[in-house]
């Protein structure tokens, strides 16, 4: 599975980019800039070894997190005026991390034996939930309930993986075609500017 | 229990519809609308199990609270147009559920051999945290610490429920007026618009 | 360490004293002002309890914080009107408890056998969690992102703290030297305004 780690490493730095990118844009000073970082990259994670009952949790037993925010950090404030150019490698390696952090999270569900529904809740969470929190820390309402189609991918990713288990497939396969199908809707999504129409009542 | 079972179900269905609603007016999507639905009505019971250390938390092992809350979210959208209608019982739901889900965090409390006081916290934070949670992720700031009497009242009827405790009536006597109590005293408290002044230093 | 203990319960009041200005800056009725009171105190140990796995959480198993608490939940209704002149005192006590609070979270940390760098994080959550979620309950971007040198001050103790650890220094000595680090930095990084400046991309 060095790939996979690989992967998951690329997505941490990009998430966490995307928390600093956040947090420079409200023009916080270098330590908020670093934690926003920190919570975007690992808040999904924590919040699903919290709810599972996993303590210490998973950042603080493995010092590789750390190192990859510090370094996200460190790449984020050399490009600060260079983000638009990078826009779509990052757009790109954030997605990359979607898939990843869904999959881990939907693996996580299956070792403690929750049914399926609850696992793609786990999976989502764990890829969805570091926006949340980078957001409600910027004072912003979270751009996943309103801007883009971001979790629904996740949810969609979760189905699909379940019904290749269902079906017996090879885990590693099974992890392939999950993370290829997120990855590409994610793409599209973004390419067509899909987006869920707002629910608003007309009172 | 099955009566007090089945007024819990309603009070989760009343709380999610709460979540939806407050959503809807936020203009959010429907995985939006769906999310604030789902933590309005597991919100205080997690950060309860995540205090007192029940993990996996309560929803994540019985699915039944999913279903409930598709099914708000669901009759969210149907009747939408027909909220101002349905003000009435929806409020009558939600108090309920105030009284149902207080009482649950006093025993969860008992059953960890937390102290009295502690306890009332407990069941406090199961009734109201989710609302809480609603409002900051909708980014309010949270009703019950300004607007209404509320968390107020879940105080008020643990003091209730440790003094009949204390005499030592049957449980199943000591939920009944717990219940009624809190339950009349939010009935009375909006009805002759009770509410707390707010304090405000003269600076 | 019956000092300690007495300093780490002036720190408590400190904190909850400045989460009740904090409330009732923003016009909170009395259950809000207690509420966001309550969370500043005890919120950063909370997050500490719950990422390390300590449950129930250590305001739950002594009801000491809950009386603190409402001492300086008294104490602050009735000098609210006093705060300017309160101001140096409650700044002189919230530094003492930033100190204190950091050693707290140090020591947990080494209990649970972390690493020296997750350690530092641990204690600088214990110290200035609380003031996070005060700020985020009354809707504001957390100061301590922008506005302030804090937690750098914690996180520059931690490494005094580990540094005299490594050079195997008396506990008692190491408790004192960070304390008194922690307190001086920050009150000369008050008394001379030092910022960090912040990070602005120039898009």
């Amino acid at each position: 599975m060095t790939v996979f780690t690989l992967i998951e490493q690329i997505g941490t730095i990009a998430f966490a980019m995307s928390g600093a990118l956040t947090a420079m844009n409200k023009k916080l000073d270098p330590f908020g800039v670093f934690i926003i970082a920190f919570v975007t990259a690992v808040g999904g994670g924590t919040l699903r070894d919290i709810l599972i009952g996993v303590a210490p949790v998973t950042w603080m037993l493995d010092i590789k997190y750390v190192y990859l925010i510090g370094i996200a950090f460190f790449l984020s404030i050399v490009f600060r005026n260079k983000f638009d150019k990078l826009r779509t490698s990052l757009f790109l390696f954030d997605t990359i991390g979607l898939g990843i952090f869904s999959i881990i999270g939907f693996e996580k569900g299956i070792e403690v034996n929750l049914s399926p529904i609850i696992c793609i809740a786990l999976g989502t969470m764990t890829a969805c939930f570091g926006g949340v929190i980078r957001d409600i820390l910027c004072n912003d309402i979270p751009v996943i309930f309103h801007k883009e189609i971001y979790a629904t991918v996740c949810i969609f990713g979760g189905i699909i993986f379940f019904a290749l288990k269902f079906f017996e497939f090879a885990n590693d396969l099974i992890y392939v075609i999950t993370a290829v199908v997120i990855i590409l809707i994610r793409l599209l999504a973004v390419r067509l500017q899909w987006k869920l129409p707002p629910i608003v009542p007309h009172n």
